[in-house]
């Protein structure tokens, strides 16, 4: 087959894979013409076996491209990230837990520093509110978010040694070295490709049918797995001594918002829409966290929760960001050529890529936040959530996709959740979460009651005569409307359930209906939630693998961070030329003036050649360094040095400080200080 | 008994209770000439009457001296904390959980103020190091820490309902009835002040007996209490999957600097002293927690553990802060007269009272920082503990007490810990937690050992030779020593402990003595841990507290938190005198200098009456009110109010903002500002 051929062949496949998968979601979900068990599984079988044949295309077509690999170095980056003290396991003396890390100094700082530009970018320039609930959280809360009942992953057990085993992670494992392998026949390479395909489709019965069939064992032993059950994520624990009241971790700070949504309503004068943020700890107990940093136990997430009406989601500043360019991963593409979509978010929003304004405008700010913290625009995509795979409260859904060594990660979740928290705890709590329409002008309203006849019930019902009212008068006004039109098609009666659930029939003279017109000025409603969720660990370790580089130096290769300065942890290194005391009052006034700055530096009189404390500044990410030399000494000045360029200007102190200070905070570039300051030219060392 | 006689007789009791309660201490300890248990009890039975009697004394004394009731306001506090949404019970709408608060907008961005003041007047200030540790905490670090067998109070439950209740909370609050209740007896006045002394002594028999002798039942019901038991506060949880992980939430964020000293240390180049601190979350499942905001389940601390040399505790900088006074509560103060002694640190050191120049720098800057954001140093005193409440690691421990209508509150603790954790962490994880320090000259010592005669032993001891001479070469130079001088004094023989647990009498002819000289560079050791430790919430719910006041207005008192703008959440309001649309220009461009200042300001054009604008902005603390009216539009001047004079003053945008700024850095005054820009004189409505 050619390769104009190929292309064709895959447009018809994925045209027929996207027809007939819109056909299994609707007979799954009662609306299609049959949606019997027997038509369900033959469906089932016809997507698998497009998935499997569009796979087969799909490799082909991409048989010659040529991966990223290479363009990330993970072995160098975290060997620097822990002799630097940037992470550790935590409780490494005691062996360590896995999924647990401890931020060391220069981490805990480049930490810091996210989340503030985080907090600056969106809290501050986009005037949201901000609280800060509690970890620890009730069972009730958990229950009413579905957290208790389906936030669970399928899990096996080795069974003999009962380790234990995300199950799809273990089959996933399997099929890719089915796939790799070069002894595998063809078509049985595309049967393990239409399963993975479909993986986060599999429930615990597919999933054990799986495993049989593709004989996959305990990794480590080889032993039998036993069968897939679902594990809850949640850390449980006791609140109060007397081990009565079950509480959780939390495990998304978001229900801390959804909880306050009256106060929050109340403190922003009752309009909408608004947005909350809240940052903070979650704790998820993952069954076999590996990718070190990217799937930890303990997180910080960064939460946005916007409410708006669910009729009016467009956005008053949508317009500053609608010429954004960025690459979009849509669910027609994933599901079909596997390739993103460069477009303006303008666009996206106009061809109904993506839903609305509000969640459209909150992606492009999410890109630009990428951006401006050091992730490297070229490594980022956003991924439509399939169906399939969607939590079990958002309507839509885009990843943050950022690539590394680890592939393409979800670093950010941008979703629509509907009204569905907001309902499910007044449903649980009994107090309305809704805020109030006023309409723009009185509407008038029509109206129909059903009136019981008194007199002729009681005759009927006796005793029962009240239950029968009751339910009559709590009647909805489509339930009434149906009463009346079955009486005017003829019935004799109509059945009415009571409250202790026994029927009653009804018959026509029992009921007189009322007709009328009322007056509304406005109506209760629950707003829907646009919630953009940042995990802060995952994004800072994509920041350290789009940051790291080597620069061959004299004597040894050695890495660099070419961090931002807004997230650098030491934003100047002071070096004096050597040990000579001469140096030490002019660095200490160096330091004073980048200090009066609010400028983090240090100081490093250690004597160690210029070029060796260069290079210790360079692995901390440190992007300015200051050489204090015998002429600083006569005439006050300085030599600064850019980390990336390592190019030198000289200038005086206040005035380098000054620079230094303009490009910390984003207002001049390198280029614009070259402009400034005559260039240095002395060789590094 | 006159004034005199009373003080006298005060200062005689108090001497002979001091000797007293030493004499019983080093009973306890085995070091007295009589330690059996009889002596022991009667010895506390009299310690126990002096009390008694010494109460009964200062209660006399105390009678005419009117209480601080009145200083603080907690209903007017705490209703504008909760109407503003400064705080609120977290989960509120499913009822709340005791001992749980969320921050709202303005209650978080104070919160974080408060942080980042501490950040800069400690981390920054002083160059510590920081690090952020997890909140889970697997079970040996806490085995080792000693908080899974000794963090615990004791728990007394209801009987028949189950309700638990803190012993000593309990106890407490029924001798206080008993005292307060006038019909009350005064030598059963004089008992219960006994028991109160030494509430936190007794153990879990002393507390059965209390409980029965003075008639305590569970305060709802009435019903019979159950014998009390330690509780441990510790929230246990299981990490990973398969239950089999035992771990906590970490009850202090010490233990998670103790593990990464070795890391630490290295990355400070192996330079002792050094400081590292940890912000974040501990939790401890207090028994009912009651207090609002002071006892909670889930709070911040912000701690440092500034690791040095057990024998040189000076400090480097102590020279600045030895002139710096405040109030000092000693254990003799607090055993005798109860009151506080105002004087220098410096005093403070050199009379013995605060051990060493380290713990006492600390308690110096603690101060300090309690200025900074707005505490009463009025309504500050630092506590010594006596030997019975202080921590099971602690030798040395200061609390840092502020004042407040729940009366004096603990909100830090300055401990000496000495090698505790260090120590403890080495034996338990067996990795060395220890510094090096290096002779300055290397140093000749002196060695003794015994070498074991392994022919005569052998002949003696046949196969358990092997053990014994084992046993031998394992001496410490002391034990060889004392087996040498056992003989010079005449013995035939030394019993010797072998590994099994097993005794052999070794003779004479088995060991000779080698005695020399050895080289030493240096030496490993153990360093010792000053800790300052805070409580974040507590100190903000004392800053609300010392913040508030009622103002009386035309029509109504309102409240006003006199927050210092570095803490205030809102730094200024930008008012427009009403809702005319030619204001907004102007108001927009005061938002824009303020935002460029990085002041955070809201712009209330709601057009309320400028004097319900401003209680609206005092109620939250906002230091500034600038007033934008029909002469703003002309030549771009505005007024600029304080909030606690209520004085004005006008002058142009920018200087108006420059001088916020400098208010808000600290670096000017109002007074200051006074003197810039001519007063403005109109009503404030």
């Amino acid at each position: 087959m050619d390769e104009n051929n190929l292309n064709e062949e895959i447009d018809r496949l994925s045209n027929e894979l996207l027809e007939k998968s819109d056909l299994l979601r609707s007979m799954r979900r009662g609306e299609a013409e049959r949606c019997d068990s027997a038509s369900i599984a033959s469906a089932k079988t016809e997507v698998k076996d497009l998935n499997r044949r569009l796979g087969s295309m799909l490799r082909r077509r991409d048989a010659g491209v040529k991966k990223d690999e290479g363009v990330f170095d993970r072995v160098g980056t975290e060997s620097l990230m822990k002799r630097r003290f940037f992470v550790t396991p935590s409780f490494e003396i005691y062996g360590g837990i896995a999924g647990l890390y401890d931020y060391g100094p220069p981490g805990c700082s480049v930490k810091s520093n996210l989340v503030q530009v985080w907090k600056n970018h969106f809290v501050v320039q986009e005037s949201m509110l901000e609280i800060e609930g509690t970890c620890l959280t009730p069972e009730p809360v958990l229950k009413a978010s579905g957290h208790v009942d389906r936030f669970t992953d399928l899990m096996v057990k080795d069974t003999e040694t009962q380790e234990c085993y995300r199950a799809d992670h273990i089959l996933k494992a399997q099929l890719e070295k089915i796939i790799d392998d070069p002894a595998t026949a063809e078509d049985r390479k595309e049967d393990a490709e239409g399963v993975l395909a479909v993986l986060d489709e599999l429930d615990a019965d597919d999933m054990d049918e799986a495993i049989a069939s593709w004989d996959v064992k305990a990794t480590e032993t080889g032993n039998k797995l036993s069968a897939a059950f679902p594990f809850n994520l949640m850390f449980g624990t006791q609140i109060g001594p007397s081990g009565l009241v079950k509480g959780f971790l939390r495990p998304e700070t978001a229900q801390g918002i959804f909880v306050n949504f009256k106060r929050l309503l109340d403190f922003n004068r009752s309009r909408l829409p608004f947005a909350c943020a809240q940052i903070g700890l979650s704790f998820r107990n993952e069954i076999s966290p590996r990718a070190g940093l990217l799937r930890v136990r303990e997180f910080m997430q960064a939460e946005i929760e916007h409410f708006v009406h669910p009729q009016k989601k467009n956005h008053a500043k949508f317009d500053s960001v609608k010429d954004y360019s960025l690459a979009l991963f849509p669910r027609r593409q994933q599901l079909t050529t596997r390739t993103t979509v460069q477009m303006t978010i303008g666009e996206a929003v106009a061809n109904g890529i993506i839903d609305n304004e509000t969640l459209a405008f909150y992606i492009a700010r999410t890109s630009m936040f990428c951006e401006k913290v050091g992730l490297n625009k070229e490594h980022i995509r956003f991924r439509e959530h399939l169906e399939n795979e969607m939590a079990h409260y958002a309507t839509e859904c885009w990843d943050l996709e950022v690539n590394c060594s680890h592939g393409w990660i979800e670093c950010a979740g941008l979703a629509d959740r509907s009204c569905y928290d907001l309902q499910s705890h007044s449903e649980s709590s009994k107090i309305e979460l809704s805020a109030r329409e006023i309409y723009s002008e009185v509407k008038s309203v029509e109206f129909l009651k059903a009136l019981p006849q008194k007199g002729v019930m009681g005759k009927a019902f006796k005793k029962d005569a009240q239950l029968v009212m009751k339910a009559l008068e709590a009647m909805s006004e489509d339930e009434v409307a149906g009463t009346q039109s079955q009486f005017d098609s003829g019935a004799e009666s109509v059945s009415v359930k009571v409250a202790d659930g026994r029927s009653f029939s009804v018959t026509k003279d029992m009921i007189s209906y009322e007709k009328g017109i009322k007056k509304e000025s406005g109506r209760n409603y629950y707003p829907s939630v646009i919630e953009p969720s940042f995990g802060v660990g995952r994004i800072l370790y994509c920041i350290f693998e789009h940051s790291y580089y080597v620069r061959e130096g004299d004597d040894e290769a050695r890495g660099v961070l070419r961090f931002p300065p807004i997230v650098a942890p030491i934003k100047a290194a002071v070096l004096p030329l050597s040990k000579n005391e001469v140096f030490n009052p002019i660095a200490a006034r160096v330091g004073e003036a980048l200090g009066a700055c609010g400028l983090i530096y240090r100081i490093d009189d250690t004597g160690a050649s210029i070029g060796k404390r260069y290079a210790r500044f360079d692995e901390l990410g440190t992007p300015f360094g200051i050489t204090v030399d015998f002429d600083s000494v006569n005439d006050s000045t300085v030599t600064l040095r850019d980390r990336d360029s390592m190019r030198q200007v000289r200038g005086d102190i206040d005035g380098i400080v000054q620079s230094i200070f303009s490009m910390v905070s984003g207002t001049a570039s390198w280029g614009d200080v070259e402009k400034i300051f005559p260039p240095f030219s002395a060789a590094e060392e």
